[in-house]
Formats: structure tokens, C-alpha cells, sequence
């Protein structure tokens, strides 16, 4: 696509083209789409999009999105307070918020050790983990990460850690198949782990 | 999606979601994205997207985007200023830019006659162009309009107007079978007026 009529234009079509998953023709388009608006509704889209780089936040304890120091999730007295989740991202943190099915806290690493992506342990928010297990009373630790095998070694390693900081009760997310997804669909590694570890059955009467 | 932990994290994913063909997951990761960003980085996305409201213009000859008054194509002077391309978009201007098979001027309607959509004469730019023909001495007038029925209604009404400014030749664009394309695939009423119009072929010996 040859270069337009006008720099500005060009300049906010690069902008969009920039973003992940954004080729240059949909840039165009939402380029096109903007000029028609009126620039005050630019603006408050320009604004947003600043503020995260200069106010957003993340959480000191544990590393969450937040206008805060401290998320709204550390500061809820309503939360389980000796719970922590590991998760990998933020992304995940949302992922099990939807679920509604936990009230602990949570504990974004910022990835996962994987040693072809060249990450280590050093690279992650594991030294505030271990900080926050030592001086909180820490009651349990979920491990809520994928368990691809950066996953597996990343839960591993962090198990020796928590271990040594004196927290014993770590549990990992339970594994099988998928609820309302078909049998012949699952993977073989999935249904035959799901066999091995099938849970007995009961009719409650 | 439930909200996050962070008021400038919603605005911002509600500022991409607002954007056509952007859903609030799309919206979601291209926020995340931007977060892990350098502000600066932000700040030049931010600014781009304003200057489309604030510093982008409309060239006052011919309605195209423009950073000036009057738009590069316009004040070419190695184009042909005798020749005009009425076309309904900017995007239409761009796609025959594109060709780079056309040498003269454009005129952009900014819509075209829709008694559906509501759009009447009045609507769209087209008193500037019978002001242009009136003024400049334009030889010959291209109808770059979609061959759709609004696209006939307003080729049909702007011909009049044309004709009534003293210009009589105008040209519409050539129909037919798409170059490269397989003749099954092309409708009926194409195929039907293609065979009609068809053109004496002959070798170059």
C-alpha cells in the first residue's frame, strides 16, 4: 500500500499497525474511522491509552494491574488473606476473577521459567513470593499455571522454594477433560490421565 | 467480562473497544499490550490519534485528507488538471492511487445518493464540484462510482448536474469480468452484460 495524501494520516496509521494482531489494512480502516470522529472523543482515546504508560500501576504485594500501590484485590478484607494463587499474567488473574470461584489473593509472576525463551527464575516476581510467604501467614499456595512443561518446571521450582520458606499445603488446578467438551476431541496425554485419575461417582439420595 | 482492578486499564479497553470490528477481548489484549509499552512509545500512539481530530484537514478542492489546505494531488502540477475522478470515499481515492493508472484530479462526494440511508444531494459535496467545472476548464469528468443502484442513481443525477455545467464528456468505469477472476464465480447479471458487451479481439501480428 503506497503512502497517502496526508503525514497525520500515515503517522495514525503506522500507530494502529503497531499494535499486535493489527495489519495495515485494518489500520487504515480505524484510521479512517477516527478522522470522522469528533476530537474531543479522540482525545479521551488518546488520553486512555497515555495513561497507561504514565498512571497505571502494579500492585507492590502482588504485582496485579492497579491505580494504586496496592490493588483492590490485596486491600478487600473480605478476601481470604492466606491464600495465594500463582498465576503467570495478569491475563490470568482476570481469567479466575470471571470464574468467581476464588477469594484468595493472587500472585502474578510475569511468566514462566523457560529456558528456550531464555527466562529464568531471576527474571520473575519469585523473590516478593517468598518475602510475602515468609511475613504473611500464609496458609496454602494454588498454582494456577498451565501445565505445559515450562508450566510443570516452573511449578517445580517454585515448590522447593515455597518449601523452604516453611509453606507446606501447595495445591496445583485440577486436570482432566474439559467440562462440556467432547471425549474424541481431548487430547490423548488428557483422557488418559483423566482415566488413571477418574473420581468415584455417587448418587446423592 | 467483569471490570478490572483498574479504572485506567477500563478506560483504555474501553477506548480500543470502541473502535469498528474491536471486541472487548481484542480491546483487552491490545490494552495488556500497551501496558508493558514505554510511555513515550504510548505517547507518540496517542498523539498520532489526536492529530487525526485536531491537525488533519480536507482538501478544499477536492475533499480528500490533506495536511494542507489544498491536498499533494491537487497542487501536482504534472498531474492532468482537465480530468476529474469523482469517487465516493477517500478509501475509493486511495484504491486508484493504487493503480497508479490515473493522472488527474479526484472529487470526493463523501457518500453517495441513498433515499434509503436517507442521503439526498445535499448531503454530499456537490456543489463544490459543479463550482469546480464552472471555474476550471475540466475536459472530462470520470464516474468513479460503484456500479450498485445508489451508485447508478447518483452517476445518473450527477450527469445531469454535469451536463447542465456545460461538461458533456463523462465517462463511467469499464464493466465486465474481473481480471483473474474464474467466470463461474461471477454473477449473472456481470456475465450477461459481459457477453453483450463483448470486445473484438484481435492478434498483434
Amino acid at each position: 500500500m503506497e503512502k497517502h495524501s496526508s503525514k497525520i494520516l500515515d503517522d495514525a496509521v503506522d500507530a494502529f499497525a503497531s499494535l499486535p494482531g493489527i495489519g495495515r489494512k485494518t489500520a487504515l480502516r480505524l484510521a479512517l474511522h477516527c478522522i470522522y470522529q469528533d476530537p474531543s472523543v479522540l482525545n479521551n482515546f488518546a488520553r486512555s491509552v497515555s495513561k497507561l504508560g504514565t498512571e497505571l500501576k502494579f500492585c507492590r504485594k502482588c504485582h496485579h494491574v492497579s491505580d494504586a500501590d496496592i490493588c483492590h484485590i490485596c486491600t478487600d478484607q473480605k478476601r481470604d488473606h492466606n491464600t495465594i494463587c500463582i498465576v503467570e499474567s495478569i491475563r490470568d488473574v482476570m481469567a479466575i476473577e470471571d470464574t468467581g470461584h476464588f477469594r484468595g489473593l493472587y500472585h502474578v509472576l510475569g511468566g514462566i521459567i523457560s529456558p528456550i525463551d531464555g527466562i529464568g527464575p531471576d527474571d520473575l516476581n519469585i523473590e516478593t513470593l517468598i518475602d510475602r510467604c515468609k511475613k504473611d501467614k500464609i496458609d496454602e499456595v494454588i498454582m494456577g499455571i498451565s501445565p505445559t512443561i515450562d508450566g510443570e518446571t516452573t511449578i517445580y521450582y517454585l515448590t522447593r522454594c515455597l518449601n523452604d520458606a516453611g509453606v507446606h499445603k501447595i495445591s496445583i488446578l485440577a486436570r482432566g477433560v474439559a467440562f462440556g467438551g467432547e471425549l474424541e476431541y481431548a487430547d490423548e496425554m488428557t483422557l488418559g490421565r483423566s482415566i488413571r485419575a477418574r473420581i468415584p461417582y455417587q448418587l446423592n439420595e
